[in-house]
């Protein structure tokens, strides 16, 4: 049975599951709720995700929420099935380096990157315009957030030095801040590795795939 | 070579990975800074934790940052070898509910309950008084968390079913939280799962060795 993502397609947390899939080389599908409201009713609450967020996994009746959860059992289920792309792997060191990312991604990037991309793309969405306060904020935040990123990138093409499920994990809000005009942040010239990294995962065939779909 | 943990022994995320190193049955050293101060200069963002946080793990010279993927690390190599205590299942769903729950602590219970700590615990410890509006505030949005846990904790003695890492991040904020006369909010009769799963965990013989050393 086909592997089955309930989430909104542009939501950066469906992504960082899309994303994973492409990277395996895993066929799914994304069913979208109809509306926002849809996953706050008691039927959604009660048998998908119990506090009302997305995206959800079905894997042949098997339920998972919570995305880097999701991608993390979609690693450890299907690498190496389909192609010999590593995500996570097997040595007890280098997985646990790609652990330590994906809590730098979570604790550090996330958060005022995510920001920004409030401002960007959802308040839009909504019909609402940017607050140029929170943006301005936002962007101070991103740019001390990635000077400590250009020290940890400093000799090394990914996070873990390999590419790595923490470096997918970080695509989809960098893609929103840079496709809304915010790409001097990390092709900033006084910080090259960032640039390095950023067009290193950017540039990836799977990663220009969702690309491509979130433009159809 | 004695597994050295660099923090805080108070803090909950140097907790985190002590009560862990304790369910495991494996030796360690809490090596703390002097101050607050230590953990933010050059040289300990350069060799410790670029963000300037606690706690690190030295292990026989490999250097790991970020409490829980220190904590999934010293799991994946040491799981076993002291006594037979499960923290991570092998078998791939029901690793995979550890990782959903492990989530759910970090997105939805941290949050709140690391915000009531902060009045009740450490702003008493800087001489500071806690601020009742956001204590009340913090109160009322751990009542909404526990309300979805209750749900989650039905006909279940731990987040997953089985005892799990889950289950141990959840300690240091929870107990901080209880012992500073909040403990109606985890025995509250509306929510027997609840104080069912808080009796379950904070009873276990290795927990409580981590209270009794917080009182020395």
């Amino acid at each position: 049975m086909t592997i089955q993502i309930i989430g909104f397609a542009k939501s950066a947390y469906t992504l960082k599951v899309t994303a994973v899939l492409k990277e395996l080389g895993i066929p799914y599908e994304v069913t979208q709720p109809a509306k926002f409201e849809d996953i706050k009713t008691p039927e959604y609450l009660a048998t998908k995700h119990p506090f009302g967020k997305i995206p959800v996994l079905i894997d042949d009746g098997f339920r998972l929420y919570e995305s880097r959860a999701i991608t993390r059992y979609l690693i450890n289920k299907y690498q190496g099935t389909k192609n010999s792309t590593v995500l996570i792997p097997s040595d007890v060191q280098k997985a646990a380096l790609v652990e330590q990312f994906i809590s730098v991604e979570t604790s550090y990037y996330d958060g005022p990157v995510s920001k920004l991309v409030a401002q960007e793309v959802f308040t839009k969405l909504r019909g609402g315009s940017p607050d140029p306060e929170i943006v301005k904020e936002a962007r101070e935040e991103i740019n001390k957030v990635l000077d400590v990123y250009e020290k940890i990138l400093e000799g090394k093409d990914y996070l873990t030095g390999e590419f790595s499920l923490a470096d997918v994990l970080h695509c989809p809000y960098t893609h929103y801040s840079v496709a809304t005009g915010h790409d001097d942040l990390w092709n900033d010239p006084k910080r090259p590795n960032v640039a390095r990294w950023w067009k290193n995962i950017s540039e990836r065939e799977s990663w220009k795939k969702i690309v491509d779909e979130l433009k159809q």
